[in-house]
């Protein structure tokens, strides 16, 4: 019988619940100070010594007794007498004993009898770091629950101590469970996946101040899941099962939690998310993560932070927020909150975000993603342009070096992201594939600095002005040439269906796969139907769409598809043939306020470097010979 | 000969040049995936395999033609064959050949024959995650220089890569100078200070992602200290040395690095960290670093870090910038950068900043630190309520939960801040030791939630009211009574003195220790000589003042001074005898805005706790009768 519905409960209500039913009891141990770092503490610490233990100079030059100097002046200089008069110090040597002041080695003279000349008197204590200056015995160092960071250590030492206790990281045992899984160092064969979502999850555990435990992976059969969650209690204060906590045929991660223990919940109202199991087993808290990595990390983040921060007696730690206007638009189910990942960058001082793919399959969401949207479950979403509230992962300074590339997809811009990393290490240019027409109207939104473009006009011959010039009539932009690349067909090695040029794709059943609306290539495609008199719906597959040159190369790689148009990289990625039909011009548009910046300086220097120019042309297919060319747009 | 002048080269300028006379040549190392997490990449990662390397099912259902299936409606529903028409799949399953859709359980209805209804059509490829989908072979995974985060991990794992090559961390030799200087875990005897700031550098060091090493501590004897460097220089790819760094006569590390290399310069103009030398031997970089601990560390961070993030191909990280209101008067030399460090709190939504302790020997301005305040050498400072920009410690949603407690000092602080805590994990106290009277105007100015206040009024027989009235007349405050405690001289063990009342200090050889105006216990001296007609001309060492009670006593314990007045736990902190003179209520003032919060009334739970009052209780001294008493101010 398959279980067909999950409950749909608020994420802050579920972790009430879970922080309700569950508890990590806090034990702790004693450590080293010097291997504290990062530790939190499970006391107050205390200081044992002053530091100083004494009064100490702080200053070169000579102890006195300031009572005896009081005559000095200008006119009356006062020579003292080494020994009973005045005593050398360094910084940091204590005062003698009956001395209570020291006069800096630069505010005196030494007479050649070796007598010290003073022209002014000093005050008692001066210049010296009276005991306990820095810490004082029997005052509070750091507090208990304090995250311990480089000074913190110093002061402790400082106080005479060399040993703390601190809370014992609570040990976490994740189970990865699948019959499709298998060890990330295992040769992967067809239907297989490998177990990258362990080490992901250990990771943040171990970031968190948790010891993970990466137990085998286990199949999807209850006995094994159940063997293996009753071995890992033994050791684990908190249990973690990936995948199986949906409601599917092969899903016995509720069914086991349920045998063994208690299951609290079963699913949030999330977008990803959504199939996540909160429990417990012998009074340990258990949660049953989804198998999808976006939903596993998501979840992870929403139920075991909050779980481990109050064990280690820290807040929550919220993120940054940054207002943002959206260069897409971004929609919403009612009833679900949903967790959009975001790319950032400013623009004219305005801050774009875009969202990434929104699957909760797509690891690289959460690679590239600058930010977070969160969109409440009452909220059909958010239009294009609308200013919205975003939580960032990473700092905001660091955002403001973000460069967003829109527009054409390909391979080179990957090179170029690293040059100019290169050039400027803040610099960190950040891609969203809109196609050759979705870059140049961010462009004309405001909403990228730079896109990527490659379309033929036929009437004129003429690559992307025509476009340009419609599209974005009068503006001050630049168009600079980058690169001329080989389009051509990709077809599995050997090309089995002897695809020469596009007629040789009408009226039959070998299947193309063509890429999304507004991409150069796609329009490429539809210049070759034209010329050829063809009409769309004499190709199979024309509605079948990829946003990336490798995504349509990786369909004809895997089968689903027999030829795609695209460039050459791509096809020897998959190792397939590639029949060369066209080579075209690829320019970079730069928007009005980003061709004066810096940035753009660096960008037309990086793309005018030989060696640069050498990598690309090593891709193959590619060649630089106008790199760096302005082109005139709006001179007709 | 000492040599007295250091240079005084700007920061920025010195930074240059040492940039440029040195640089760590990049190592790389091959590391397994799972344990590359907070490693930095040698080069760009491109995915191997495509994740999922198939096309796969993205629900649990049944995979079908979708041809097949355009006949289905509500009106002429479709029955398929298991087998030929449909194959069940669940969520990750590939799709078996020739199929290509999926229809979710929910979708579908299975009859008593096997076979499975459609009440609508399949459009092609529908819930089928294409090969591909999260990361395509070939594609760029993270550029090279990339800081490696957990699902970064993930993603490259997908890509089925296990191994990665990322820079090799350098070496970091840290060699501890100075005769004085004993390890930390040594007893420490008069004269000697236990070596921590290495245990300090090492820490920056290892979180910045070098490998440090301490190396033995040397005398300041310029042989040892050429053989130390000599050694180091080996397996070190930087050294730093720390202390001897400034021109006093026991000062050999400019003569050292001199002889065995270069010395760029000699002196930074900033202040902390001024004696800095910037030089290098056999081309490896080497940092002189000042012994005072705040000195090395924010020189450290000046110099070290950015040679470390060049080498890691990584930006040097800003600090995010807030601005806040000054609290207190901040003055600063022309010609010099000053770096204060400064605490920070929001009251009545306006950040307040109050600076620390200046000193460069007070590792604890660090440990409490919450922000920096640079001011640049063109500029004498800042004036109270002046709006400045400070750098943060700490990002700002920590420091908006900040409780800013002004005012008097006493121990019993630091016991309420863990309690807090423990309330709520967010709340952090911030005391500065301002006096009773400071609190009070602190309050009035609305630059404190709260301050401690124990000042007893002779005429009217009150505690604080009467100076509350006539300081802050008519205004929305809140007292409330924390604690009875018992003042009285603290002298030496044994009190050698015989001193029993304030009559024993008057004209006598008998050093007194004071504490600052303003503080209540300074206050209540004050009355004692004035009841006893005495005057303070008649009290030596009436002018030598201290900020806390431990300060006190730890200036009887180390017998620069006898006697002192203060509290109990102060001079059991020293086994200091105290001879009880009487008894006083000190009490906390909550500012209008304060008293109304929810952080107010889990400290009123916390002051009327049991739990908490026996803990202060078993202090000795205190007495907790009458603790959460409100106290009216204003009715007279």
């Amino acid at each position: 019988m398959r279980k067909v519905y999950l409950s749909n409960t608020p994420r802050r209500e579920a972790l009430d619940i879970f922080l309700a039913g569950v508890n990590i009891p806090r034990r702790m141990e004693t450590v080293s100070v010097s291997e504290a770092l990062g530790r939190v503490t499970a006391e107050p610490v205390m200081a044992k010594l002053s530091m100083p233990g004494y009064h100490a100079a702080a200053m070169d030059g000579i102890a006195v007794i300031a009572e005896s100097t009081f005559s000095a002046s200008d006119q009356n200089p006062l020579a003292l007498e080494p020994g009973q008069g005045f005593i050398n110090v360094n910084t940091g040597n204590p005062l003698p004993p009956g001395f209570d002041a020291v006069i800096k080695i630069e505010d005196l003279q030494f007479l050649d009898d070796g007598k010290a000349e003073l022209l002014a008197p000093a005050t008692p204590w001066q210049h010296v770091r009276p005991v306990g200056e820095d810490v004082v015995a029997g005052e509070l160092i750091v507090p208990a629950w304090h995250h311990l960071k480089p000074p913190d250590l110093g002061a402790i030492l400082a106080g005479g101590i060399t040993k703390i206790k601190v809370l014992t990281k609570p040990v976490a045992a994740i189970i990865p469970s699948g019959s499709d899984l298998v060890k990330p160092d295992s040769s992967i064969d067809h239907g297989h996946v490998p177990d990258f979502n362990s080490t992901v999850i250990a990771s943040y555990l171990e970031q968190w101040g948790l010891t993970p435990i990466i137990k085998s992976i286990v199949p999807d059969d209850p006995d094994q899941i159940k063997a293996a969650m009753i071995s890992a209690l033994d050791t684990a204060d908190l249990m973690i099962i990936i995948a199986g906590s949906s409601a599917g045929e092969k899903d016995y991660t509720y069914q086991v939690i349920s045998e063994l223990g208690e299951v609290f919940l079963h699913g949030v109202a999330t977008r990803p998310g959504k199939p996540t199991i909160l429990g417990q087993i012998n009074h340990k808290p258990v949660i049953g993560l989804p198998g999808y990595p976006v939903s596993a990390y998501l979840s992870l983040e929403w139920f075991g932070l909050p779980l481990i921060n109050r064990y280690l007696g820290l807040p929550v730690p919220e993120r940054p927020r940054l207002t943002v206007t959206l260069g897409r638009r971004v929609v919403s189910e009612m009833g679900v909150e949903e967790h959009v990942r975001m790319t950032i960058g400013n623009v004219d001082n305005r801050y774009i975000a875009n969202p990434l793919t929104r699957g909760a399959g797509v690891t690289m969401s959460l690679v590239k993603a600058d930010g977070l949207l969160v969109i409440p479950d009452n909220s059909l979403g958010h239009e294009q342009n609308e200013e919205v509230e975003v939580e960032l992962y990473k700092p905001e300074n660091e955002l403001r070096h973000n460069l967003l590339a829109a527009g054409s997809h390909d391979l080179i811009i990957d090179l170029l992201a690293t040059a100019l990393k290169k050039g400027d290490a803040r610099l960190n240019l950040s891609s969203a594939h809109l196609g050759s027409m979705g870059g140049i109207m961010a462009i004309g939104r405001g909403q990228a600095h730079l896109a990527g473009t490659h379309l033929f006009d036929p009437e004129s011959g003429e690559y992307n002005t025509p476009y340009i010039r419609k599209m974005l009539p009068g503006q001050d932009l630049k168009l600079v040439t980058l690169v001329y690349r080989m389009q051509g067909w990709i077809v599995a090695s050997g090309n089995p269906h002897g695809i020469k040029s596009i007629v040789d794709l009408v009226d039959t059943e070998i299947g193309f796969i063509n890429r999304q609306k507004g991409a150069g290539t796609r329009l490429l495609f539809d210049h070759l139907l034209n010329e050829a008199n063809l009409s769309p719906t004499q190709i199979k597959g024309y509605e079948r769409e990829e946003h990336t040159h490798l995504n349509v190369a990786a369909a004809v790689a895997a089968g689903t598809a027999s030829v795609g148009l695209g460039i050459l990289p791509a096809a020897k990625a998959f190792g397939l043939d590639f029949i060369p039909l066209i080579e075209e011009r690829y320019d970079l548009l730069l928007s009005g306020s980003f061709q004066k910046s810096p940035e753009a300086a660096l960008l037309l220097k990086t793309i005018t470097d030989p060696m640069f120019q050498s990598e690309v042309e090593a891709l193959g297919g590619y060649s630089m010979r106008e790199a760096g060319k302005i082109i005139e747009i709006y001179k007709v």
